[in-house]
């Protein structure tokens, strides 16, 4: 897995089966990271902020493979395992461009992605059967193209006896919804606005630093009240499921512009990044209000489990709820959407769907991806 | 089968088998020919000239499956063939990048290419298999990918009892040569130069014709003996194969260059025309002289085919040699390069391999392309 922030390459190894009743389990052998290298940051940055062509973009695609194979060889190597063992590798390639709402191009909506980083060159390169391109199938029948990593969500985590909610506070923040003992079709999955950006943003404009180590910054501040009721109504966090949003909203640009409406008093930085981190917390709570069900058990997963303010503020705005973290179910939660793509591959080269429409809002449900062989 | 120069869509329907000998099978069903449109035709003209970013480039990804859904349907409805019914669709898409001599980022050698019209996208439009991406695969493995076709000619056209070798002049000709009975690894082929480029560039700047119909023109001109020596002597044609060429070489500037180089005589358009339709005609013998057999049979495809002086010319350059065309033996000129990936996708999807490493100078065979389930 690489995310769109190109930072770094995550390697899973895992085992996947499926028991006499149709249940199916995993097991994770090997967690592995490695930072994005720089040549390649360079190459897909240019690409993402739209300035390189055919030649560069075509380059890309056929370079990333020999990351991906060494990232995979080296997570192999620490597990003891040989490369030749795995039976297949899913990978979700660089998403370069990711437009889900249609436009009209005489006279057919087309909506596109595009994921970088050949399939048939990882499959050369490794030797093993490769899936990848998992997304521009659901777009193709009019779905988003995400989220995907319900089906893991359904598959692995629903309960008989409880209802549940996986939250993953990344950049977004998103929930999958699983009602107890739930059906496919009864799955619910969505942004629900702001994860970690917000706060991220705050602490690098206000205070020069990458994030909110903890939440130590705002834990110095006192939430706004005024500022607070602007966040509330400023959009998207009451628009109704499916919906999904992204950091072209919930960005610096966000923060500056409600900030500027305030009348009557003069919140500190420390005061913003406070209300910043309550307002994201609420925005979670009250998605989970509206559209899921605040007695569900939630379990988090994502880089927001890490700053233990928002967490505070996550269980003060849902009492009745237990919030538990993923790392206690078998997934470290660095590693869950490696996973998530591990699994879909499992998925494909078995003819099982890995969408979930009422998640990505496609016609129908669809085998992702294509299959590269060695 | 949409080729490098925009111009149109290919489709043909074919039913391939494998009988208890071994020995492969084709029957041609249908073959249907579409005009690019316009949009697509701007678009991609576009990216291929390098002015595209990642948008457009995904978007036409996107946005070309709509177009061979559209024709495949058309193919299906003029041969009286559910599309459900077919098994398999093999695509080849638009090649937007070519340069399978690798290139040195960071310390890896690395070769491109990249072919857009979403594999995915398409079979979940028509709802059937869909296999494409041929060519990276055979480049991750150190080959040209390219070209693609002998396997087609090897399976089919090879003889028990004479040696044959298929000639496809387009914009550039190759020959894939095949000695009586052969083995896989006997197979040779490559480009031996110009096709119809010099002659087309030539009508277009000198008469303002797309081509020269039938060789009219030509035939109202005489050879310039001196001319014809300069482009004998003017690089590439005795070049040991395996070997690649391409318009970026032969082209106006080639002939103009050439014929700046004339001493002694002032020779007329009209001789231009036929000296460059001779020195076609001598490159493609001289190449067959040298690198396989001038006694083997020789079974013509391709837009040359309907150049009479330029059949007569390589007729007179290899008096000892039978040509033949491919329209008598089953499959109409026009149709071999569309029936050549259509039979790709179908040894694919069998788990045999595409490329000939003998043709493409890849480490090994390999099965080429990546398969998308509707």
């Amino acid at each position: 897995m690489t995310g769109t922030s190109l930072d770094g390459i995550d390697v899973v190894i895992a085992e996947f089966s499926i028991d006499g009743t149709g249940h199916h389990n995993f097991k994770m052998i090997k967690h592995h990271s490695e930072d994005y290298p720089e040549v390649l940051n360079k190459i897909g940055s240019s690409i993402i902020s739209l300035k390189s062509n055919i030649r560069d973009i075509a380059k890309f695609h056929h370079f990333l493979p020999y990351f991906y194979d060494k990232a995979i060889r080296q997570a192999c190597n620490e597990a003891g395992i040989q490369t030749n063992t795995l039976d297949l590798v899913g990978s979700h390639g660089q998403t370069a461009w990711h437009a889900p709402d249609p436009e009209l191009i005489d006279g057919f909506n087309i909506a596109s992605t595009m994921q970088l980083g050949s399939p048939s060159v990882l499959a050369k390169l490794l030797g093993v059967p490769v899936v990848g391109d998992f997304r521009s199938g659901d777009i193709a029948l009019n779905g988003q193209g995400a989220p995907l990593i319900p089906i893991l969500d359904f598959e692995f985590f629903t309960s008989e006896n409880e209802s549940r909610i996986l939250l993953n506070i990344g950049g977004i923040a998103n929930i999958t919804y699983l009602p107890m003992a739930c059906q496919i079709d009864k799955v619910k999955a969505f942004d629900t606005g702001p994860g970690n950006a917000l706060i991220d943003a705050a602490a690098k404009n206000y205070f020069d630093q990458n994030y909110d180590d903890d939440g130590k910054l705002a834990r110095q501040g006192k939430v706004n009240n005024e500022l607070f009721e602007i966040l509330k109504n400023s959009g998207y966090i009451f628009n109704k499921p499916p919906k999904s949003t992204g950091k072209e909203f919930f960005n610096f640009q966000f923060i500056s512009d409600n900030v500027r409406k305030i009348n009557s008093s003069e919140p500190t930085y420390f005061d913003i990044l406070a209300t910043l981190t309550n307002f994201t917390a609420w925005s979670i709570a009250e998605n989970i209000r509206l559209f899921a069900d605040p007695k569900a058990k939630i379990i988090v997963s994502g880089g927001g489990i890490y700053n233990s303010f928002l967490m505070d503020c996550l269980r003060k705005e849902l009492p009745l709820t237990k919030v538990d973290i993923i790392d206690n179910y078998g997934v470290s939660s660095k590693a869950k959407e490696a996973l998530g793509f591990a699994y879909l591959a499992y998925r494909t080269f078995a003819g099982m769907h890995g969408n979930i429409p009422s998640a990505t809002g496609a016609d129908r449900e669809t085998i992702l991806g294509v299959i590269a062989l060695p």
